[in-house]
């Protein structure tokens, strides 16, 4: 039996642990529609990097499925890029979504096949790989970074960057998953994560499973914490990584790497080299998704919405912010560490790629 | 008509807005007993440090005239202590707390009377002349906080320094409010200050009343607003400022003043004089305040109450931090601004205190 994991391709449909009803409970979505994946995608049933790559790229091989049936070839590729074009808009910040969609519609393209029905088959396959890869790239990420963890740390990390946010085991989550492996004594201090709170919601509750000592706390609390004296070590993932290693990622990461670098801390980027586009020369140019105001003006606990903020009131509410290279101790990737991470050491990591 | 109050003496009585219910309700309460005053301020029903002073101070009047039908000055006195022993129980951190309680028994011991209805008088008189002083004090110390922000500025606030946290007018918002009745044009960001939300409940609220425009975010964007560029400076409240100028505030607080010193921004805090505790040389040894893990696990609105963590997450709450002097651009009392705060520059103010 397989490990349980965060997206699958079960029977020519795609598996899915809705993120937004946990920790209350565990719901299963099976996805048969390209729009289904989108929504979830949009929604955030799904969300972290790794995982809506992955999520994309098996609601191109539903798309693919659907366009069998097309006369010729490049009645494939067209119904092909029109779902290309519907799963990207879902959201702009994550690079490793247009990553790995990119990847399928390569697949086809690049196939001397014309029968659809085959080249079908060729995008399922790219798709399926990429979901076999991730808990191995997840797993080799691990051990380069839980290398560079003491013995005996605190380690604070924000939002979710576990399981529940690649297929499995996790990027950031995955180094303190490693370093639990090999005997290192760590104890995670997590983030809420505000507004959605993947934090308290996910990586706390991955943590609880897992048994790895956790303490939960708000945002506005990790300065103290480290003026304090009580934390080691920073560690998180990232949504897209410039050629420089300007990094961005779950907003009030910025806010982390300025206050680690205030107290000396070390701060960690861990995110497979799909996260890295070398087409951004800095950070600079990285869109950054705003969401609705209601994720900050509500909160929503399971099926239940409620409203905390006054009616009428403006918000202001950016998913991701971007971290300057310069504040980032090693950026950690399946390849090995780039540490300070610049565009020389970054390209030597992804250098060679195939 | 005398102008809305958060805290007033009624007839009699200590008549509060109820803080826990905003803002779904304006709900006032009548309290008459000095155990009901005790649990407002436990609970937060009233919350910010010169509110809290206040309220305590009343609290003492009830008690005053509770014993007022002792047998004799000792008796009184010794029920006057008693009910100030229950009220400084229920909050550490605040010293105006401290210090409101203890001008109301020094006002019944420096008494020449010895009939308990005078010495309950006398107390009572204390108590409402701490009151009535609030209004003026803000007013003064916004005068000078506003003196010191641009013609035209967008300014960062953490957490309900306005009307609510005081009688009337606010510290921090009080500096706000005067630049604004100055003609400067000033754009307000509102931290929504987990875990109880009193920027996104209560500060939101009032400056919505007053027309004044305010953006609201969670506390991990600040620094990201800053990073941009968005905001000029940050003004702040204080729970309690050593003589060094080490100033406890709301939680949060540190982090966004290391935050503002990254880039280079002025950060404010706005307090009464009797917020200073000259009896404490530094920061280090004023007692934080930690709270209920449920204020981070669940949230409150109106009268429903989620939980939003996953059961058995472990949790650290504490109240507020300390914000070291060397962080602090100017220290705005209503005696002045101490500017850079330390010991030579606060004693310069508190010095002449009668």
């Amino acid at each position: 039996m397989r490990a349980w994991r965060t997206v699958d391709w079960v029977e020519g449909t795609v598996r899915l642990i809705d993120q937004t009803r946990l920790p209350e409970e565990l719901v299963v979505l099976d996805l048969a529609e390209v729009e289904a994946v989108a929504e979830a995608i949009r929604s955030m049933r799904v969300r972290g990097a790794p995982a809506i790559g992955v999520t994309a790229a098996l609601g191109m091989a539903l798309a693919a499925r659907a366009a069998a049936a097309a006369p010729d070839r490049d009645a494939f590729l067209a119904c092909l890029e029109a779902a290309a074009a519907r799963l990207k808009e879902t959201r702009p910040t994550a690079v490793n979504l247009f990553w790995a969609i990119d990847r399928t519609v390569a697949a086809a393209r690049e196939s001397p096949q014309t029968d659809p029905a085959a080249l079908a088959a060729r995008v399922e396959a790219e798709a399926t790989s990429l979901l076999e890869a991730d808990i191995a790239i997840n797993r080799a990420l691990g051990r380069h970074g839980a290398a560079l963890l003491p013995e005996a740390a605190t380690v604070l990390t924000h939002c979710n960057t576990g399981s529940l946010a690649t297929v499995g085991y996790g990027t950031a989550l995955g180094v303190i998953r490693a370093a639990v492996e090999m005997g290192k004594k760590l104890q995670v201090v997590v983030d809420e994560t505000r507004p959605r709170l993947q934090g308290m919601k996910l990586t706390a509750w991955e943590l609880l499973r897992d048994g790895i000592p956790a303490t939960l706390i708000a945002d506005n609390m990790a300065g103290w914490l480290m003026r304090q004296g009580k934390i080691d070590a920073v560690v998180v993932g990232a949504d897209r990584i410039a050629a420089n290693g300007d990094t961005a990622n779950k907003i009030g990461t910025y806010a982390t790497a300025v206050l680690a670098r205030a107290h000396g801390l070390p701060f960690y980027v861990a995110a497979p080299v799909s996260t890295i586009d070398l087409a951004l020369p800095t950070g600079e140019a990285i869109p950054i998704e705003e969401r609705s105001p209601e994720e900050v003006t509500h909160i929503t606990a399971g099926e239940r919405r409620v409203r905390l903020a006054p009616e009428g009131v403006q918000v202001y509410n950016p998913a991701f912010d971007v971290t300057p290279a310069e504040l980032i101790t090693a950026l950690v990737t399946e390849r090995g560490v780039a540490q300070p991470p610049n565009r020389e050491t970054i390209l030597r990591l992804v250098g060679h790629q195939p």
